[in-house]
């Protein structure tokens, strides 16, 4: 087919011509004197993208869930109790990762399209007198549903309930998109992948660590080796990587920094919230609903659209891409066939969503649900004109 | 600003990711015994995309623009006579081409948004009893007001007149977007650029000669040095060129025909006729008028919209440019202020328009055209649909 | 500087622009449906690689050496007892990563630049006739001293042993380069990278597995998530990874798997083989000695050069880095100081060795060393001219 | 073949990565509002190339040598007389040009390998007291013999002569690498394209014109069209240019002015003249000649190495190519044959100039030239060294 394909699932994202183009270069020796420069951009500029002063950033060759398993294994003793929310299919997986991992995770079941209930987590860890959890998973923003927590809440909980568990936090599809306070909120690791909000391919994740984190790293005794962050920050603090780094990502990951530091965090953030209004605006005019129950909780990098009653998302999603050159996020875990998804972060515009809620106006129809062709799109247009 | 920025110019024209690829590579040495492999190639397939099999093409470094220098001094004396049709304002450009390189030019003036009079070419011919009249000019698809001429009429007519003169059209917006028929229409000179159809920047002249043309070349003596097909012809024979080539953009073409040719002319011709079908109806649906003045002559490559009375094009165009990220081609000529026009030839699809069409309509209510929003994409998505 | 960077060290290697371009694409939907296409595509020819028909091969975001881990964690029992030689810096590190994860490792401890004792390793392996060993861990091609060792001699040891042990390769710097024989060494799990011999970035982690090992993948109870081959397996089996893919490596991966294939590995490792004695011809007319202490057992992939006595090759390294734009590797762990390496895989070719082999010479007059200025590349020459 | 081909031909030069990667982008609207922007960089900026502050620059999608046909018909009316020397084949063929235009030119014959001679020069011009001569043609640096030209000892001898006559320079294969002094040495028409020190692709002219020049272009009546200055200066005014530009070549270009300003004009001679000189020690040591008569006229981009009586240079050229993978340049015109020529110009380093060296005395040895391997290496290295 002619033209671009619209990749308008929740990630990987579209990779700016800026950062092909970053990434389009010779190899160099990673063990040069004048390679410390790159690490060096790379480290120091990454604590900017969420807000931190409170520890280290670091990268490595893994995808973003492999951040995950790092935070982990370099903070906590084998077989320790954890906290976490389960309100959709990527909490699902860390709760999973964990439980592979050897770690006794509590589980507050909640309903996929929901937040996390942060009375429910005061709870628990209110109860939890003897200090027994170790720490609190949690997922900023839930990629299979489309819904953002509020961390701040969270944490403001774990202070009432004065519990000094670590507090771990899944940006994977926020970082990068949406407002991260790693230190207002008091963020313990904080979990991002480079396909996402950092505009790049898969294949760097990127881990945030507290201080309070960090002192963990040299006392815990669980077995491992390539997500070891004590030769990853020896070999860090002289701008060396232990083991050959995945260079043409950090190439691109150097300039992506630059690309959303020179914008800002807070016109990156408030970008995103644009799009999204737009998008909401598109799935109300079509008569559909979102997967996020309630309006003040839905994601500003994605949107769960709901199938009606007895359509299947897949059909709509398969005739899309088939015919109309736009790919869609599937419904995942509970949601198959019940929801798509559109993603609309990451290096995205207007009129780029238009073509692609242009693509879904069309699958919509072609799949027989009865809407009218240009009316999501004109509602998204009318959010989307710049005040003049 | 995030995102893609939309091109909807009538040239150049995207450049597919594929085709700027092809163009990324090390330089080569173009006398090496290595290298007739690529000329031949491009020389070999450049007939097909104008379904020529009488004469032969050839490539300069040059805009397609100087494509005219070169038909005419290679064909015609000093100071000969030839017939066009003025209708816009390349055919304008083309004629003042001729004369400033000191040939005499009959002029058939034409209402811009009309296309050339078949009738008055066929006059003035049958008049010229004694073939005097040279070479007549013609562009098939006038880039400034969208219209596309009958080539086969006006050979037709010619063919009725019995008149020898050379047939030159400039096929610069319709050549790998449009039907052409050089040998069934009975063209002499062939002119193209890279920078449309063919999908790659501009820098390349693609010039397409018949066999009566070739045979004046030998015998003009016009003065030339630069566009010389003499010395062109010997070395591309060799599979060389008399000069350095514009090398990285061979390697474009010669991917462009890959594709062009892996596609078939025929769907290629389908598919901007599909794009071209949507653009009308969204103009109709907000309730505006082609410059094409009627609809069997509506060009497949590009639209013309012209602005209620008293509207400034120039503002749409600046709005949709700045606040919008999409980029329309603005009124030439006599038509400045009255018209802005829509490219949609070359590497696109019905998302990419949709999206396109979206920046128009926030940038004409902004300026104050009381259009609905999404109103002409649904009508275009109404004819992009997939039959089931 | 102007003019290119000679990347000499043994890996990273350089990219060939052909892997640049086919790595410059814009990113897909990893759970499209045309995505299985692409995952075939690289899993069915990797086995091909290694001469590969017994069981499988996989793909991870990660550095070669996470492939240690993720060889052992699929097929050991948490603190399995394990054989291993160490001979230089990378079987070391080997090693280092098995007693991080938990094993317990006999060590076989070889001086640096001689290979592994074969005699030793079946006399170990004899001795243990209750069968407590439950792997071999020999690194093929040792990156540090330049040394390859001949696994299908210590295959021979271990049947002649009886031994049921599993037999793990490190082949980070010979496969893709040297002959790898997966079914004739009966190799169980053999562990690559993607920046030697495929010419890569690194960021991918390459791992085969015999059908004996993959027999454990099911039964072995060590925690493990991230290098877990059980969901890996599950989702390779449908064309899919279980998170999203490094895609824009797999783009490259796919295309060096056909640059390999299309060369032959055969002809691949006799490439390697004549790269390989024109550098060691260099380093004997200056005079100097290897590493590796018998011409049988000199790697094809690179040199290690051992520096006269009282000589620093931090030096020379900085030297012909700095000053005449060639990267060198140096020495490691006990050589650090004591050799600088050659390396001579991948995409090279002879005039780009002897280019490097000139900045060598002149780093080592810079230095002190008292070479004649073109006495190295004139041997290597010697080697390298065609047979007429 | 592995490994990067040695592209050592006097032009097209290697391509830097950096220039690879600034033209591998989107296509762009030349007519919008924010396009003079790139326009006046590179027009602001190519005079600081050749120490121009008297005229102007112009840029043509072209090759190098129309600039010849640009230069002359916007200067000088039909039928004109100038002067030439030629003593090449490049200073020949702009001879050929001239007189393809319609010009008379009196030419002064030199011995091939001889520069040009100043006292013809003046004697022509004292001679002509009717100042008949309208104009002075001059190849810089003559690309088929590896001679450069004294410029300013031309200039004086015009000077001396109170001769009125026009200076036109043809610098394509020295501009943007040997000094080039558009004023001081008082030229008036200096030539470039964008394949040599620019360090680009073909497809770009580049024309300076000194401001008695331009008063020429608005009276002269020569019929031009393509390269005629009028509506090329009006719309450079504007930040615009009259017809589609090679925008490809021109981000490549204005980032190439970026590469060369910043290093600095004279640094970049410098360093030109540096490879140079290692490059005639090679030549030396192995026992052939230049084709340049005397030492203080060899050119510093190019070396023609004249081949042993009763050997044919096409075989050593043919051999480098396809044994040994570097491209050299054959001798033209009468030095058919004779000759092959080393490009040591644009992008390059020693390291590079060592390895094509080394395929050259490979491809000497092959085609029985004796000479001793490494000899010419070692004594280029020996000028190469760094003083410490």
């Amino acid at each position: 087919m002619a033209g671009r394909h619209f990749l308008q699932i929740p990630g990987p994202t579209p990779i700016p011509d800026r950062l092909l183009r970053a990434m389009h270069r010779a190899s160099e020796d990673h063990r040069s004197s004048a390679f410390p420069t790159l690490t060096r951009s790379i480290l120091s500029r990454l604590p900017h993208v969420v807000h931190q002063t409170n520890g280290e950033h670091f990268v490595f060759p893994s995808s973003g869930t492999g951040m995950w398993e790092a935070a982990l294994v370099n903070t906590q003793q084998p077989g320790a109790r954890l906290l976490a929310v389960r309100f959709g299919q990527f909490s699902h997986l860390f709760i999973q990762t964990a439980r592979n991992l050897g770690y006794h995770v509590d589980v507050i079941e909640t309903p996929w399209g929901e937040s996390a209930p942060v009375d429910q987590i005061e709870a628990a860890l209110a109860a939890d007198t003897a200090h027994e959890i170790q720490g609190v998973l949690l997922v900023h923003n839930e990629t299979a549903t489309g819904v953002t927590n509020d961390v701040g809440a969270v944490r403001a909980a774990m202070d009432r309930a004065k519990h000094p568990a670590l507090l771990y936090i899944d940006g994977v599809s926020s970082i990068a998109s949406l407002d991260f306070q790693f230190d207002a909120w008091g963020v313990d690791c904080s979990i991002a992948g480079s396909q996402k909000g950092f505009m790049l391919p898969a294949g760097l994740g990127i881990l945030g660590m507290s201080e309070k984190a960090l002192a963990r790293v040299a006392t815990v005794t669980t077995p491992r080796s390539y997500f070891d962050l004590r030769p990853m920050r020896d070999q860090n603090a002289r701008g060396y990587f232990p083991y050959t780094p995945a260079l043409s990502l950090l190439f691109g990951l150097d300039d992506a920094l630059t690309m959303l530091l020179d914008e800002g965090m807070d016109a990156v953030a408030a970008r995103h919230r644009r799009m999204a209004v737009g998008v909401r605006a598109a799935v109300k005019a079509w008569g559909l609903h979102e997967c996020a129950k309630r309006p003040e909780i839905a994601s500003n990098t994605l949107t769960a659209v709901v199938m009606p009653e007895g359509q299947d998302a897949s059909r709509v999603i398969d005739i899309a891409f088939k015919r109309y050159d736009v790919s869609l996020g599937a419904g995942l875990g509970e949601l198959a066939g019940k929801v798509f998804r559109i993603g609309h972060l990451g290096d995205t515009n207007a009129l780029t969503l238009a073509g692609a809620l242009s693509g879904v106006e069309m699958a919509l129809v072609d799949a027989g649900v009865p809407i009218t062709l240009g009316a999501g799109v004109g509602a998204a247009l009318q959010t989307w004109r710049v005040a003049p």
